[in-house]
C-alpha cells in the first residue's frame, strides 16, 4: 500500500476500465462489516468481525485494513481496482471535515478524523457519515424510499435515531446532529429530559433495552406465557401469536412511536417513514404504527413501511457514499 | 398602471437612478398591512386596512391597489420608482409557483396564484410566502436572529406555527407546510390527533384561545382577581405580578411550549428560537420557557428570545423578499 504506486496505477487507463470497486463500511457498536461492491453498486464480497478489544479508532483502522485485504483476496482484484471508500460511523459525523464527532455506546470515540485515515491509508477518496444517515442513504437509493426525495429512515433497535433525507439529500443540521430523535418528548413519555449518558425519554419507551424495562415492569407471572426476561422481539412475536399482555405494551409502543413520526411529519413536512433497526423491523410494530397514524384523520396521510434492506441498509448506504466520492481528489 | 408604459419608464436610467422602492405586504386573518421601502430596507411610508367583508382574493387585490396608491402619493414617489413586491400570506403557499394553497382562519382561499395576481397588477417581480416564514425572515435579516442562520421562529397567536431558517434560507418542506407545528404531541397536550377544522393538540393549549380555556377550567371566584374572561396577554400580566392562578397556568404553557421547542431543536439541530405573535411576544413567556429548557441540561444548550421585530416581523421579512426579487424579470 504504497501512496506512490498507487497513484501511479490508478492513473493507467487500462486498469480504469477494468473492473473497479468500492468499499463500504459499517461500524457497530460491537462489529465491523465491509462490503466490495462493483461500479454499479452490486456487492461482489463481505468481510466482518467484532469489534470487542478492538475498539480505539488506530485498532478499528487495522481491522480495516485486514477486511480490505480479505476482500481483495477473496475477488482476486488489484489494490489499484479500489475507487473510493466510505464509512457510516454509529456517532455524530461532520461530514464536511470527515470527522466523528462522537460516538455513544461502545466506542467512545471524540474529534477522530476517520476520513484522513482511511485516506492515509488507502489512498482513494473516503466520505464518512452518521450510521443511521448512511441507512437512509440506502433505503433512498436501493430501499423502501426508492423514489422518494423526502423521508424519515428511523433506526430503532438499543437506540432510537432518525436519518433525515430532504429534497434527495441526507438533512445533518447546523451542527451535524439533526434527527437525534431518542430524547423527544411525546404523550406517554417521562415528561423530563434525562441528563447526560442516560437513555432519553422517547428511547427509554420504545428502544430495546427500554421495552425490556417496560415488559419487566407490566409483567407478572400468571399475566403472560413469555417470560420476564424477554426481548422486544419475543414481545412482539408473542403479541402477534395472541398474548394479551405483550399485545398491550406493542399498542403503546406502537402509539408512542406514532407520536414522534407525527411530530416529526410536522416540522418536516414529510409523510414517508421507514423503520429499520432490530426493534423497527419487526412487522407487528410497523402494522400497529400505521394503525395509530390511519386513526388520526386530520393531516396528510402518514406512510410507515419498514426497511427494505434490513441489516444490509448502512453497507448498502455506504456504498452509494463511496460511488458518489470517486470522482474526488485525496 | 398601463404595462408598457411602465416597462418603458423602468429602463430609463435616470429613473432608476433615482429614489427606488419596493412593497412589503402583510395579510393577516382581519387587517392588511402595507409598506413602502426603499431599497436599503428602510420603511418610507405605512398604510393598512381591515378586510373585514373583503376577503376574496379579488377584494384583497382592490386594497392592495388601493394601499399602493396611498403609498406613493405618501411620499410623492412615481408608481415606476417601484421594482418588486412582496406578500406575506397567512396559508399554506407554494414558493415556487407564488399560489397560497390554503389559507385557514378568515380568508378561506384555495390555490390562489397571487403571485401572478400581483404581476398583473403592478407589472413588477413580486414574490409570496407564508406569514410565518416571512416573519423569521424578517428576525433572520434585522432583527433577534440576525447572524443566525440556523433558527425558529415561533409565532404564537391564537394559532402555533413555526418559520424554521436552516442553512440562512427558509425551510419549506415537500409540500410547503413545514413548521406546521400546531399540532405537535408533546407531554401535557391531549394525546389524540383533532378532526380537520379543530385546533391543533399544541394549539389547544398554547394558542391564544387554548390558554383562555384553560384559564376558563382552572378559574374559580376565589382563586384568582383575574376575571374568568381574561386574555392570555391579561393572565400572563398577572403572573408577573404574583396571582398563583395565573402563574400555575403559564407554568404549564412554558412547559409545553419547552417540550416542543426542544423536539424542534432534536430534529432539525436548531439551538435558537424566537418567539412572536401576541402571547409569544409576553416577556414572562419566554423568561418561563427558558427557565424550564434551562433544568434540561442533558442536550445542547437552547436560548429562547423575543422577536425583536414585534408586529413588524412579517412586513420588514416581506421588504427582504421583495428586495430579493428587484432583479427578477415579470
Amino acid at each position: 500500500m504504497n501512496q506512490q504506486t498507487d497513484r501511479v496505477q490508478e492513473q493507467n487507463p487500462l486498469s480504469e476500465a477494468g473492473n473497479s470497486y468500492v468499499v463500504a463500511i459499517d461500524i457497530g457498536g460491537t462489529n465491523i462489516r465491509l462490503a466490495l461492491a462493483d461500479m454499479s453498486g452490486t456487492i461482489a464480497a463481505r468481510w466482518s468481525s467484532s469489534t470487542t478489544g478492538s475498539r480505539s479508532a488506530n485498532e478499528i483502522m487495522k481491522l480495516i485494513r485486514t477486511g480490505v485485504e480479505h476482500l481483495l483476496n477473496q475477488t482476486s482484484a488489484p489494490l489499484d481496482s479500489l475507487k473510493a471508500i466510505a464509512v457510516g460511523a454509529p456517532g455524530i459525523t461532520n461530514v464536511d471535515d470527515g470527522v466523528v464527532i462522537a460516538t455513544s455506546y461502545l466506542l467512545g470515540w471524540r474529534d477522530v478524523p476517520l476520513r484522513d485515515l482511511l485516506e492515509a491509508e488507502l489512498h482513494i477518496p473516503a466520505a464518512v457519515d452518521n450510521d443511521v444517515n448512511v441507512a437512509a442513504i440506502g433505503e433512498f437509493s436501493d430501499g423502501a424510499a426508492k423514489g422518494s426525495s423526502d423521508f424519515v429512515f428511523l433506526a430503532i433497535g438499543t437506540g432510537v435515531g432518525a436519518g433525515i433525507i430532504l429534497n434527495g439529500k441526507a438533512f445533518h443540521g447546523a451542527q451535524w446532529s439533526a434527527g437525534e430523535i431518542g430524547y423527544m418528548l411525546v404523550p406517554g413519555v417521562p415528561d423530563h429530559v434525562p441528563g447526560r449518558g442516560e437513555p432519553g425519554a422517547l428511547e427509554s419507551m420504545i428502544g430495546g433495552e427500554g421495552i425490556k424495562t417496560q415488559w419487566q415492569h407490566l409483567w407478572s407471572a400468571d399475566s403472560s406465557i413469555v417470560p420476564k426476561d424477554a426481548t422486544a422481539t419475543e414481545i412482539f412475536d408473542a403479541a402477534l401469536h395472541g398474548d394479551r399482555l405483550a399485545q398491550t405494551l406493542l399498542e403503546q409502543t406502537a402509539r408512542i412511536l406514532a407520536c414522534a413520526i407525527y411530530n416529526m411529519s410536522l416540522v418536516l413536512n414529510c409523510t414517508l417513514f421507514v423503520l429499520g433497526g432490530s426493534v423497527g423491523m419487526h412487522p407487528t410494530l410497523t402494522a400497529a404504527t400505521q394503525q395509530v397514524l390511519d386513526q388520526w384523520s386530520g393531516r396528510d396521510h402518514l406512510l410507515v413501511v419498514r426497511s427494505q434492506l434490513g441489516t444490509d441498509a448502512q453497507l448498502i448506504g455506504a456504498i452509494r457514499l463511496a460511488l458518489s466520492v470517486t470522482h474526488s481528489t485525496v
